[in-house]
């Protein structure tokens, strides 16, 4: 332990401070202090009087913890929230979805849909997401302007979209736009091919020998649903998750969104090859995808964290309702009502994300020396009264709209639920104009 | 149609209005007239001008729409939210709950409690609640002093609790109450067996000859898990569902709570009798009781409603957690995203609540002649933006902190998210108190 600072830039003073690491602690009446983008002090209240700070912030009754860290999103398809719900999966998506995205999906389209994403996910305590969307660039911009963490998964197909022509171009883009944010503090670059099945093994194969080189992350959606898997298997002969693991995509920087669909030898091979899994719970029940066997999963060490996919089909882009739905639905297909406690799916949206994303040793926990990420999470109210265990409260009784306070690298970006970089009204005025112009999209019906 | 009147005590223009019956309907650009206790008008906006109203509201980008029922709870047990969560069904009963209930419950405790769910169902639009816990008497008169709605279900048992000795005692006690409320426009007092296995079939078979003679309806606990059902078959040689209703207990006057393990011949009896189902989707995942088959009993034409349980199974008393959980769950159970639509649940929260509870020609819709039981959401936020559907967004993107305004049966309750009939801040110190001593409960560990 090295003493506390003399100084600081902010100090807070918070009824309880949830650190994450150690696991399960909460610690009541301490302190926090921030210098530039870290963490310089975490010490009981008592101790920390000794400091001078230049703003001093007293949050009685609130919990301070690590901001949250979505795994698995696609910010602009805000833009299509509730555009077609309580629709079978490939109507939704060749009726609707991707019609919409055709006619629709520009740099503009992403910088106004990411900057509603951020809004939204800001207010319920995300500090962190990870986004695999058409016009990246116009998404890592925006994040960058915002003060929001993020990691950008540049998408790869083997045909043509709005961004890209090819695997080829799509990569040639990603790794200039990985160039261009190659010293941001906040922004991140990595392969996001989208799945086994709109990538094909060559470009896989190469995919995994460009990741290698780079020591860069790859985030795949993989083995959403059963049906994924058995047709791999018919037209292949091989499960996707072996397929990755013989063309040496498999390891402790690839990072597994969905996973649905997992038998033993999967978790296994998960489990022996250090990569990651991402559950996006309310995702795969709104689509009826299936459930991602996180007990399993976790019993055999592997790491997961949490997602919240999009808000086409989630609807909301809330930590808070992912960390619940994650601990309810591990209750109820275990049939134990102890399984994954409220500690367990609080670290799965903390540090377990920082981990997926290869960024634990800056983010996902309230560390010396961590960059000051976090959140001040207000317990007063009557729908966190009595508070026998803030970490209870936090994932059982919390909806989001309790997060008063959010700090991202050491800046203030929400302040009494006040955002400090977006204006509301403006992005509605936006927001408003996109659903006009996308609810009268020439053959898609509402 | 009639009509509308001249005046008005109170008009409401809003955005948009769900009045749930006709079923889907979502109304652009109406406006609602309020007089006395009961809704007068329901027209487009243009026509409603003609109306002179001592209250006149502006509610741009709100919808209206019922207030939402909570068809089971027990509302004082939000002073053990978070008490002890995590485990196992019969160790969290057994070593927490229950010592905790035996040292505490009071009508104090039960008056506070029932305050602290009331301050919070009201936050999240919920108008009328159903309860069952010690000390009924309690409750209801705290329901009647804040102006909520609700049906008081008084508990009977085989054995002594703190309100009473016996099912003669719990009966004669339970039908007094009944008497003394029986003018109340507010308070409905029925039978609330607590489950097949805490009261014998001779009292069972009592309770049925009473309800019917009153016709009364009769609230019980049933099939919550298939451990619940297993043993009495070993026990009896019966399933509670074909004891009740050999006992001439299942009727459309009977709410059965839970129902988790249901076969075919369940659902076929339920059908056949016209008795009614209350699913608590999150109690039953977050104590691991099991899956009721809301699509099968639905597809019957058996009526579902939904209730939230106690905070202390739960954490929150909120139906817009509970509608997306029933909806999400629906889907994921059916393997079908079109399974349960947004409309279809927000019925299970509103009319079929009032049919549930025989209520159904007074509240449950919003209709010309039924009480003015009403909540206006606010969809203006980042969370709701764009807004193709509102039933979508209420559904899938509301989390209850959009709830803004709330009336019921005509008496404005919340105003602008301000409760009118109950100061937080002395609730907060009550609360807080109940918390101290809970918390030092002898041999309890927290």
């Amino acid at each position: 332990m090295t003493s506390p600072p003399n100084t600081a830039d902010t100090l807070i003073h918070a009824g309880w401070i949830v650190p994450v690491v150690p696991h399960g602690v909460v610690l009541e009446n301490h302190s926090i202090a921030l210098t530039g983008e870290r963490i310089t002090a975490l010490l009981p209240r008592a101790e920390a009087q000794a400091i001078e700070a230049q703003n001093v912030l007293e949050l009685p009754g609130h919990v301070l913890l690590p901001g949250l860290i979505n795994c698995h999103g696609h910010a602009a398809m805000s833009l299509l929230r509730g555009f077609a719900d309580d629709q079978p999966l490939m109507p939704w998506l060749e009726q609707h979805i991707w019609p919409a995205e055709r006619a629709h999906v520009s740099e503009e389209f992403v910088r106004d849909g990411t900057e509603l994403a951020i809004a939204e996910m800001l207010r319920a305590g995300t500090t962190t997401f990870s986004d695999m969307y058409f016009f990246p660039n116009a998404c890592a911009a925006t994040a960058q302007r915002l003060g929001m963490r993020c990691q950008i998964t540049f998408p790869i197909f083997d045909f043509p979209t709005a961004w890209g022509q090819d695997a080829d171009d799509y990569i040639r883009k990603g790794l200039a736009l990985r160039d261009d944010f190659k010293h941001s503090a906040l922004v991140t670059v990595v392969f996001g091919p989208h799945a086994p099945y709109t990538v094909c093994e060559a470009n896989l194969a190469r995919i995994a020998t460009l990741a290698a080189e780079l020591d860069a992350p790859v985030h795949i959606h993989l083995h959403e649903t059963a049906g994924e898997v058995l047709m791999a298997v018919e037209q292949c002969g091989e499960r996707p998750l072996d397929m990755l693991n013989r063309l040496g995509l498999l390891g402790p920087r690839t990072q597994c969104v969905h996973m649905t669909d997992l038998g033993d030898q999967d978790i296994a091979l998960l489990a022996a090859t250090g990569a990651h899994v991402v559950h996006c719970p309310q995702s795969n029940m709104k689509l009826a995808s299936g459930t991602c066997r996180v007990g399993a999963l976790r019993a055999q060490g592997v790491n997961v964290a949490l997602g919240t996919d999009s808000a086409a089909s989630n609807n909301d882009l809330n930590l808070f309702g992912e960390m619940q739905a994650a601990a309810l639905l591990a209750k109820l297909h275990a049939h134990d009502a102890s399984a994954l406690p409220a500690a367990d799916a609080l670290a799965m949206a903390t540090i377990n994300g920082a981990r997926a994303l290869g960024l634990e040793d800056r983010i996902g926990s309230l560390e010396v020396g961590k960059q000051a990420d976090l959140i001040a999470v207000d317990l007063r109210g009557p729908e966190t009264q009595p508070l026998y265990h803030p970490l209870s409260q936090l994932v059982y009784a919390c909806n989001g709209s309790q997060v008063s306070h959010s700090w991202i690298a050491g800046a203030a970006v929400m302040a009494d639920r006040e955002l400090t970089h977006i204006d509301l009204q403006a992005l509605a005025v936006r927001t408003n104009q996109w659903q006009q112009r996308i609810a009268h999209t020439p053959g898609v019906t509402l």
